[in-house]
């Protein structure tokens, strides 16, 4: 060990999924929407003018923010922006998880928030789902159990299911002494939004993503909306990391995707009905998995395990999410690409299964 | 106050120079370049597929990152990209910042560096300059001052000296045990870069961004090169903080500028040839000021004061940068535009000087 290396920050760097760079996959492993973005966003990438990339982008992001605040009836002072949720996330653990008590989140949710809270050194629990992968909400407002904060996905990762909207608000009403965040990345493909409680909760922050529902991931966009005093309080803490990370490309992108409600509601319905397509098909295949409303489905066969299955869809240029960790990892998480798409994979699926139990 | 707040992360925001809206300014207070990006940035932007974006981008921007490798004559393992190079510092900041004794940077120098150590808590000693405003290169490796790190942009900014290149090497050298971080943001106006000593001292990391040479400052790219080792430390802790950080947009764009060198050569050659011309029109106005080897001057009038000096351009639509902070509020920090835009600058300072000459 190099001497210098005492004094370098000791992490487990958290491991995205695969981005093959193979063409002719079909990819269902990280989520992305299938179709394309707002047709908007095209005309904002031809109208930005090279010329202007020489000066430093808007440090507020005003067109998007308030194309955002526009869109969610709020105040553009309620909204945050961010190099994608990921991004917002991280800020929101660096400013508002300060306590000696403990972070409160799921045992099974988003792979990220072990991550940050090791890397920034909060002190956190992780409170176990239930039998069917449930939220018990009453485990983060228990009388016995002081906290820092609170966190979870809505629908929760990789599991897709939502948390009912009257248990999300009494999450947020029982810990008034702490901010609370309802990560709500996939909120939009049907589950109900915790944004209509913002105006009611000044300790709630509800963050979601472009790169989800609005098909901009490789444009790396998230936001969040609170309180003013909330949104005052992250910026704080942006400025003092970066003032400038939104790229002019990004703002108008951005704000070009969340002007067209149409388009959003047309291909949001379009994964949605694909969604409850795959389902039946699943099913009918054998396949065990709760209700999603993400997405993605969260499926496991009492057949065939996991790891086999990931395996063989990968060998068929198929790919889906294998988690190798307790008790997921006999699990896949499926994103919901196009019907033709989908269409490929319960065909495999089929297949192979019919392989299997010949052999068996 | 809220009772939330008290988990909330104090910090003083960094507070980032004006980006006015206007048209039919002059701008000359935030350090970017005068002339637009290299003519490849404009294709790159034209032939992003927004189809694609809806697919997340290469977490190791591997095409930006092996276009800087070949630019400077290092392997890809040594190369990191950031969101700007304030990015890329604070990213450094957390990764090898995290000791028990103080880092060690200048007292007159970039803005970011206590914002930054406030921010995660890292303990800092400034330095002063001499009464040249030059970095004392000793002070660096006092026997007696352990230090837990050492960071310094070079040319120094807001003054524009560069530190001799033996005395750079000094300063690295005598620090084996800590990571010493050489921040060249405006190394390519002139001064000499650090970049050959990555490959003979493993605990030298060299930051440099696309904002100032590369006419890039609105897509938000910077970079860090160093040791294999270094950069393997700065990528577990970026991994784990946001995976997704570069655009694919940014990507694009970043690698189509870095490849034509002819065009970059031309465009910095032309900011220190109107560098050199403004500096003999000052020094006629009366203006004093060291020797600055980047793209902007750090000056002072005997007989005027910088802030009315600094009001008085604002008036007629020029935007230069004042600091009020000790030692230095007497000077304006005036970014080398263009031919024309500096020849207007030093019209408007002469009949002002003169006016006030006249009344005095």
């Amino acid at each position: 060990m190099r001497n210098w290396e005492k004094n370098v920050r000791k992490v487990v760097p958290y491991v995205p999924g695969e981005q093959p760079k193979e063409e002719n996959i079909i990819k269902l492993n990280t989520n992305e929407n299938p179709y394309p973005p707002a047709p908007g966003v095209k005309l904002a990438l031809q109208g930005l003018q090279e010329e202007h990339l020489k000066k430093y982008p808007d440090p507020a992001a005003t067109q998007l923010v308030e194309a955002l605040a526009d869109r969610y009836g709020v105040k553009p002072e309620q909204v945050f922006v961010g190099v994608g949720s990921d991004d917002v996330l991280a800020m929101a653990f660096l400013t508002f998880f300060n306590g000696e008590e403990p972070v409160l989140f799921p045992d099974i949710t988003y792979s990220f928030y072990d991550v940050w809270a090791e890397l920034f050194r909060i002190p956190y629990v992780q409170l176990p789902l239930d039998g069917h992968f449930r939220i018990r909400p009453e485990e983060y407002f228990a009388a016995n159990r002081k906290n820092g904060g609170v966190i979870f996905p809505n629908p929760n990762a990789p599991t897709g299911l939502e948390l009912a909207p009257d248990a999300v608000e009494q999450i947020v009403r029982e810990n008034p002494d702490v901010v609370v965040i309802v990560d709500e990345a996939y909120v939009d493909f049907g589950a109900k939004s915790a944004l209509p409680l913002v105006e009611k909760y000044d300790n709630l922050l509800v963050v979601q993503t472009f790169s989800k529902s609005r098909s901009l991931a490789g444009m790396r966009i998230g936001f969040a909306i609170g309180s003013e005093a909330l949104i005052a309080c992250l910026n704080d803490v942006k400025y003092s990391f970066n003032s400038y990370t939104m790229s002019q490309a990004v703002i108008a992108v951005g704000a070009a995707a969340v002007k067209d409600e149409a388009y959003f509601r047309k291909t949001v319905q379009a994964v949605i009905d694909t969604r409850e397509w795959t389902k039946e098909q699943l099913r009918r295949l054998g396949f065990v998995f709760e209700d999603s409303k993400a997405n993605f489905l969260f499926a496991t066969h009492p057949k065939v395990s996991a790891r086999e299955l990931f395996e063989a869809l990968r060998q068929a240029r198929i790919y889906v999410r294998y988690f190798n960790k307790p008790r997921i990892d006999n699990y896949l998480r499926i994103t919901i690409g196009t019907r033709e798409e989908m269409e490929r994979l319960t065909e495999f699926l089929e297949g192979f299964l019919r392989g299997k139990s010949a052999v068996m």
